[in-house]
């Protein structure tokens, strides 16, 4: 079940979170494409630090292929205005992924309003929130992308944090929407397989790997390099592609105190090297 | 749905790692005691230390109900030898919560043994843990609380994550086996009222709490006191209670910078004020 080695970087992307410190996106699209990474997902504050515009010729120029643009969601708010900022917010997120031409927009639904003890009613709002914003979605042919978060992280940046959850949203919202998974927030979940099942390879927007660092020091910024942890990549890389899916890996890496602490250049050999051995 | 606010105290617990720093086991019987707290949960390390014997003495004298034992489990090894220790330190402790009448032997299950990347199979061990003690454990009458913890320990603490994985287990093993219940742990699992239901009265032998805080500083040692959180703590009071759980509710709060760096009797009366107010 396990998937086969990989043995070429036709579907490796890398998330320009990666690295975040170390380029500019211009720098970024530069660097990866010279380094033969085809592949690249976009975070918002760099595209909009490079122009969207600008953004989109380089995109073209170096032909790269935008396997994200992270990110749209953060649904809930306490008031009825905040939430309505939200939705024009996504409206944007979903016009800049249209504009440099992104496969997916990736969602990271959001938390609980400050103040707010009430799970229930936050994920209600992301439910709301996902019906708002998918019909624009589709007019512009943005799939949506779904990322459920893990568990540790429901409070404050996604209360959807099951693949179950995500593919019942899914089942909500119908047409031009699906889930990007991240092996870093779903490697745990014993019902990882038959929801990978269930999503199947039309609900299958994104594939992102990293991995799971045993002592973890810091709950958003010690991400590993795959490897160097304990998530069976290729088992569920394995389940994946058992679906039929055919997309980029994406490898998104937050690391403070590591991996954005080493030259791109670096970082990104390291990224290649085990992209062959280990993912 | 929520549960009738508490009115007094005596169907409150402290878990002893709440003074973990500030007192010996014998100094918290003494103080939980004289402060108008009937329940006590005891990990092994204080409980060595006093000795069973004093302790069951002391327990006695003081007429504290022991709601728990902290802790079994730690089945997952990477050899058979090591599998074999940790069914032996099971059985000592199955012996230990007899003596000292403990409600509940609390199993934390163990995550995966060092170097494993196979996470199914640190679930078997734990399955095959189980089946080895638990004819020991109902010959001593010590009912086994599997405790679900959350999924940002899997890999190197508990493998089981949700109550629905500890209803499986409770399925599989039969009778003399049920759920220990922290808020800490599920708070966040959308199918938890379900499951909480699936486990019904006899499987709920304990129910734990303290609260999640926004933002958590350190993924072991930063519990909140209840009300300090986002934990909808009477929610899933009322859930549990409508099983029929009329147990003692224990609270358990590890908190290396804040609450273990003042006195324990001051930790303790806040501990008071809170049950009355958010529980």
């Amino acid at each position: 079940m396990k998937a086969q080695p990989l043995t070429d970087f036709q579907r490796l992307s890398i998330n320009d979170a990666t690295t975040k410190i170390q380029l500019t996106l211009e720098e970024e699209i530069r660097l990866y494409a010279e380094m033969g990474i085809q592949g690249i997902s976009i975070w918002r504050d760099k595209l909009a630090q490079c122009g969207v515009d600008r953004a989109a010729k380089l995109l073209d120029e170096y032909r790269m292929t935008v396997t994200g643009l992270c990110r749209g969601g953060m649904f809930p708010a306490a008031t009825a205005q905040g939430r309505q900022e939200a939705i024009e917010d996504n409206r944007r997120a979903i016009e800049e992924a249209a504009a440099i031409k992104a496969q997916c927009l990736v969602l990271v639904v959001g938390g609980m309003p400050e103040g707010s003890k009430d799970i229930a009613g936050a994920r209600q709002m992301v439910l709301d929130g996902l019906h708002s914003i998918i019909e624009y979605a589709r007019s512009l042919q943005v799939p949506l992308a779904i990322e459920p978060l893990h568990p540790m992280y429901a409070a404050d940046r996604a209360c959807v944090n099951t693949m179950a959850q995500a593919n019942d949203l899914c089942d909500e919202v119908g047409e031009g929407i699906g889930i990007a998974l991240d092996v870093y927030h779903v490697w745990w979940d014993p019902d990882l397989r038959h929801q990978i099942q269930r999503a199947g390879k039309a609900r299958l927007l994104g594939f992102h790997i990293c991995d799971w660092l045993v002592p973890t020091q810091d709950m958003l910024l010690d991400r590993g390099m795959m490897g160097d942890g304990v998530i069976d990549i290729p088992q569920i890389r394995g389940w994946v592609e058992a679906e039929g899916y055919t997309g980029f890996h994406e490898v998104e890496i937050f690391s403070a105190e590591n991996w954005w602490q080493k030259p791109a250049e670096e970082v990104l050999t390291v990224c290649k090297e085990r992209y062959l051995k280990v993912v």
